[in-house]
């Protein structure tokens, strides 16, 4: 099968020549997509530069399909618009509303319960490995701590490699490419969101050096766009109202309260969730939405709120008052001396040379991870059992290299600690005594965070103790990322950040006024700056985390220091995975190289286009034996006096229009009729997969000689430039409105009414430099 | 003189009939703009409706011009950015920062400058009146008290009225309007920079309802603007640097810069100016802007920082502690039940109704305001004084309306109090007794606002204090704003709805577990919400005032519901104010009407356009009789086959190319020799009111019959639309991408190259609506 696809897609190329080069967007998703077509081309030019197409880890990026943010002016949808009355208008914007409620509602119990769920499976997975400590039985403990782990792991990979592969991964590269206009196959699908939630909840159970925060706005995405499209045909009733929502624009949107909530969800940070959208997740962004993702992040933070008050009285198991980070730094002196403020910027310096590493080291592993993930399911899994492995015994071995220490007299805290969480594991230790090493391997992740922030005395971790634990989870971070289960980046980066901040601190000891426990929240604000490169959402996230605002300043000069010193390397590690994964991201700005070339440089005909009133066997052969997802209308004569633009026809509604068979035996216009046929909602844009195919369509053999008229659902307005445009200015106007095909018209008369379409594929670098090699794509 | 200008329009009219109506855009400032062009038509259908024309208050709108956001791309400033070596880039980008740097510094001393002025100013009247009545001499303190107010009041109505008409008010929709791309006559000159800054602080010294917040705002701008600008040409040093800083685009990065810095000054809250300059200020943004914008704001927290713990020790006069609002909500409990949920919903609504009747009342207040102002300065003076002597005799003589209660005993603080500042102002009352509506009158506002946040017992006011103070607050701010001092609106709103949020506090009592001094926080909160319906920037600067995270939920939800319910009657007060200055502001949204119209519909023709090789003579005629700001130039045989549109070329630049005088005698093109003589920054855009104007050049006779080439500042590369693009699409291209000009192009050959164009004012609904007076604007 994936042979007759490449020959397919061969076809084309000898079809239409240089002309197949635009238009290149495949169509609804091929049920046929296998392994193989992890490598079907994203760009025809791959030959000269394949970096961009290699697709990693089990998240199934192909078939890549562009989304349509730009409003469609059809005469059809026209119509509609017309005939709204003002109760659709107040459904409408009643519906808005209800629905950024429903995804604040569900992101914060999908969140709440990821937190109970991963307590109770992490919490009794120490319980028994400490029991069995505490009775001296070393081996037992470790066999029951690996088992576990490996249980763990071992499920949540068989849902990731089996079920859903596009739950891999941190999720957000994938939400951030989607609100850019490109639709990952499967990225939004029921079984990504059933694996990403069991995935995560699993993976962070099972000890490895993972966050659930990636996760949890991908599950976000995943509900809001579940939501959007609700009820679908089943539920007649949503149906109805949920009408509106049928586009590609108003499900961006909900998206990105999705994708806010999910942040909101992960650090109980409403304002950190409502700038992160903001700074890092959303391409394109106005007020009214700034609003409503609020709204929907403030209803996450009243449901986590309620939750929380309600597992207090312990009716959550192992839950209690953890889970949630919540970190309370207790700096009690808000001031710093000039020794601090170099010591801050240290920090930044030294977070932004780690974060470029790490992002660097994280694109190498991933490319190597990448080979053995695309030979099968079966070795997805077994990479993901060796890696738990590896993490285990990490975990396990490496305290027993540290030295006990003896329990601090006078101490608010019982020591060792006797349940499962607490500053003093107990460990091989005796009595009276606690491993340092092991409070901090051997608690959840987010334990380790709160113990690693706690303020408190210089001593209470060791030099070594610290340096190790640096070295473990930066290496363990590095290798774990890529693995087949849902795996977020922040947890990770902060753990390691925290870790040399605190020795930072603990170096400095008296020269400093500063708290040790300040010392790593800036240690984390530094690593979380130089590798994913925001400031202003990490910025307000810590601070919701920590509760502490006084700091703001020296929090804000880390994380600028870290940032600029990091982008002289490369790009933020989100970046970084989209572009690896061969994603058409459109960038905010235009290459200074496009400055150099204009639209008809990159686009070429000859064209497939459609006449206002077209014959059936033309539009069916047109759709088989090409793969683009939009086609001009051209006027001709007896319907004008030239041949003149009509405008753009989708391909989705195309399909619908011919499985409706309203067809005419004449060349005629048949638009009214047509528009009383039809309605608007039938056009809709279906949920991902499930629009008509061009295999459900049964032509007969006389309807092919039929006409029928594509003026109704023709988008009259399509946006245009002039050939002699220049590219950079075609490429902002195709970002800033959100485009996905840009018409190119003819600057002189007396040429045939439309040069080609550029798509976001034609702006992409690969794509020009395979068309100029000799390009400085840097001048 | 305006019945000369007035004729000069009606010109244009004749000369071009309906053709006049596009292009309508002012050009460079005329320096006769007196009272009279207050009147001048922004729109030429004001027969129709000219509520939209209003000028306000001296500030003195007109001549209105548009900014250039787009990227001119013609083959002068191709050549530049092509020769453009590496150090000139880094040169651009050690700039950009270094203004960053510099705004910040800048506005951070400007911040603290005008709070220890404001102190030490409001501190030495407050004292004087003080001392007065310990020695019972009630009248001498009344004289006293009104006669510093008026001195101050009259000072800065003075700077006001006669130096800089345009710092009247808030700043904050001149501001908005700026960064939508509209540039306000001398908006952000120098002179507006200094009225702004001593006009602000004596009209808060002088005891005026008014704030210092959008006057900071403001000045934050014209800071921004002025180091852009910075060194023109007197400073040959630093204009080399700068002169890539010499367009609209890059200007208005820096005076988001600049206006974000404003808000971190007036409210020491970073992530605030940068949330408010991204919600409410900015049109545009990017993600780079955010991380600019950012170490701006930490700069100015650094600075304020530096002073404040300088001034500590009492090095700044009066200042001390205070000065900056730095309110400490100390509640305690973070936790509230069914009934609290009850009062803030309650409370939102309430704050929606009193938001939206504020703005309804300041509207009207404002149009019978600009009657007055506009009959010359010392009307302004006059009125000034009006409403100060109105605010003293409310401050001075509604205290004697409350009685007098006992101290209470066992108090940390003294009571009465003894110096300036304090919650127990004596006033008229006996030792040991004090005034508890005193202690808000008789105080700065900033004092009076953290009276009324702080935390304490139910009794320190009065529910009788609480009223009358919000009914006097409430209207003194009404009947404030417009006059011609520097009055910001923030300060009010906030002052009236902590009033009445403290009075629920009161009255709820015991049922409530919150503290009286956060009941007033959520009352300024939700009045703030009603008045400017901003949602996450108002929470994170009241979070960032107050350092209270754990009450976030409440002031979101509060905000929402304020918001909501004032929306549902009228618009935020600041775009209430750019819609009442004429201004013509550009929406984010398309508005539903426009979806029935094409661009054909409200462009016309004829045209002023111009041959790629021209006769000088025309162009000088063509500048003369128009005041049009861009012009279509079009490519005529022999120099193509047929006539095309070859690009747009701005006025600004015909002015330098006319002073240059490099002409031919023969119709020939001289491209490559022009580009050798002019640099691409002789024709950088110059400071406003600076540029080459018409009456600069002097072509003699034998020149107007030589011809110049067009072609190397013709701007190759203009967005264009087809005349029967639906209009909604071309506002959405228009304001998406920034644009000043927008070219309508013709569908079917065979005509002339170009339609029309569309300038912003061809968007107005006014416009439209003159066009088409039976539409409904609303469908």
């Amino acid at each position: 099968m994936s042979e007759d696809r490449s020959k397919d897609d061969n076809d084309i190329e000898i079809d239409f020549g240089a002309g197949a080069r635009m238009q290149r967007e495949r169509s609804a998703p091929s049920l046929s997509s296998s392994s193989s077509s992890l490598r079907e081309p994203l760009l025809l030019t791959r030959r000269t530069n394949n970096t961009s197409q290699l697709a990693i880890v089990g998240a199934n990026v192909c078939p890549i399909e562009s989304l349509d943010y730009e409003i469609i002016e059809n005469d059809l949808f026209k119509q509609d618009w017309r005939s709204r009355t003002k109760t659709e208008i107040f459904q409408y914007i009643f519906c808005k509303w209800t629905l950024a409620l429903l995804i604040g509602l569900s992101t914060g119990l999908v969140g709440i319960f990821n937190n109970i769920a991963v307590e109770n499976l992490a919490g009794f997975k120490l319980l028994l490995t400490n029991n069995l400590m505490l009775k001296d039985k070393y081996y037992q403990a470790f066999v029951a701590y690996a088992g576990c782990n490996m249980v763990l792991a071992t499920a949540a990979a068989a849902l990731c490699a089996y079920i859903a592969p596009a739950a891999a991964g941190s999720g957000i590269p994938e939400v951030k490419a989607y609100l850019n206009g490109v639709d990952a196959h499967s990225i939004l699908a029921p079984s990504t969101l059933f694996v990403k939630i069991f995935g995560s909840i699993f993976g962070v159970a099972a000890g490895f050096v993972v966050g659930k925060e990636g996760p949890m706005v991908h599950t976000g995405a995943c509900v809001a766009s579940l939501l959007g499209q609700g009820g679908s045909r089943k539920y007649r009733l949503t149906w109805k109202w949920l009408r509106y929502f049928k586009n590609d624009r108003d499900r961006r949107d909900l998206i990105t309260c999705g994708a806010a909530a999910g942040v909101a969800a992960a650090f109980r940070a409403p304002v950190g969730g409502v700038l992160f959208a903001l700074e890092e997740a959303a391409s394109w962004w106005r007020s009214a939405l700034l609003w409503r993702t609020f709204f929907t992040t403030a209803v996450v933070a009243v449901v986590l709120r309620g939750f929380m008050v309600f597992c207090r009285g312990g009716k959550c198991g192992l839950f209690g008052e953890g889970g949630l980070i919540m970190f309370d730094v207790n700096s009690a002196k808000p001031t710093y001396s000039v020794p601090d403020l170099l010591a801050v910027i240290f920090l930044g310096v030294i977070g932004g040379i780690f974060g470029s590493l790490y992002n660097y080291l994280v694109d190498k592993v991933l490319r190597t991870y990448s080979i053995i993930n695309e030979r099968g399911p079966s070795l997805k899994v077994l990479l993901v059992i060796t890696i738990s492995l590896l993490t285990s015994c990490c975990s396990y071995g490496l305290p027993w290299l540290s030295r006990c220490i003896p329990c601090p007299a006078h101490l608010e805290d019982q020591c060792p600690t006797v349940g499962r969480t607490g500053n003093y594991k107990n460990f091989q230790c005796p009595p009276h005594h606690y491993n340092d090493l092991a409070s901090l391997f051997m608690n959840t992740n987010d334990d380790a965070i709160r113990n690693l922030f706690s303020s408190g005395s210089v001593k209470e971790f060791q030099l070594s103790t610290l340096i190790v634990f640096f070295a473990a989870i930066y290496f363990l971070g590095i290798i774990t990322y890529g693995i087949a289960v849902p795996s977020g980046l922040f947890i990770p980066v902060i753990l390691a950040g925290a870790s040399y901040g605190r020795l930072l601190g603990n170096l400095l000891g008296s020269l400093s006024d500063l708290d040790v426990g300040f010392f790593a929240l800036l240690g984390a604000a530094s690593f979380l700056g130089g590798t994913m490169r925001m400031t202003v959402s990490l910025c307000v996230i810590l601070l919701e985390l920590t509760n502490d605002l006084l700091m703001l300043p020296l929090v804000m000069l880390v994380l600028l220091i870290s940032k600029t010193v990091a982008d002289c390397f490369n790009k933020g590690v989100y970046d970084q995975i989209v572009k690896m994964k061969g994603l058409p991201y459109m960038e905010a700005h235009a290459e200074p190289y496009m400055r150099h070339l204009v639209a008809s440089d990159v686009v070429s005909g000859p064209l497939v286009t459609f006449s206002g009133v077209e014959k059936v066997g033309n539009i069916l052969h047109a759709l088989k034996i090409t793969r683009h997802n939009g086609f001009p209308v051209i006027n001709e004569p007896p319907f004008s006096d030239a041949p003149e633009l009509c405008g753009l026809v989708l391909r989705s509604h195309l399909l619908v229009l011919l499985k409706g068979k309203k067809f005419a035996r004449q060349r005629v216009m048949t638009g009214t009729e047509m528009m009383s046929r039809f309605k608007a909602h039938d056009f809709a844009k279906a949920g991902s997969g499930k629009g008509v195919k061009l295999e459900d369509i049964d032509i007969k053999e006389d309807e092919m000689e039929m006409y029928v008229d594509l003026h109704p659902i023709t988008n009259t307005s399509p946006y245009t430039v002039v050939e002699t445009m220049s590219l950079a200015k075609a490429a902002v106007l195709f970002r800033e409105v959100g485009l996905r095909h840009l018409l190119v018209v003819p600057k002189t008369p007396g040429r045939p009414p439309i040069v080609g379409i550029l798509t976001r594929h034609d702006f992409m670098m690969e794509h020009i430099l395979g068309l100029y090699p000799h390009f400085n794509p840097h001048k």
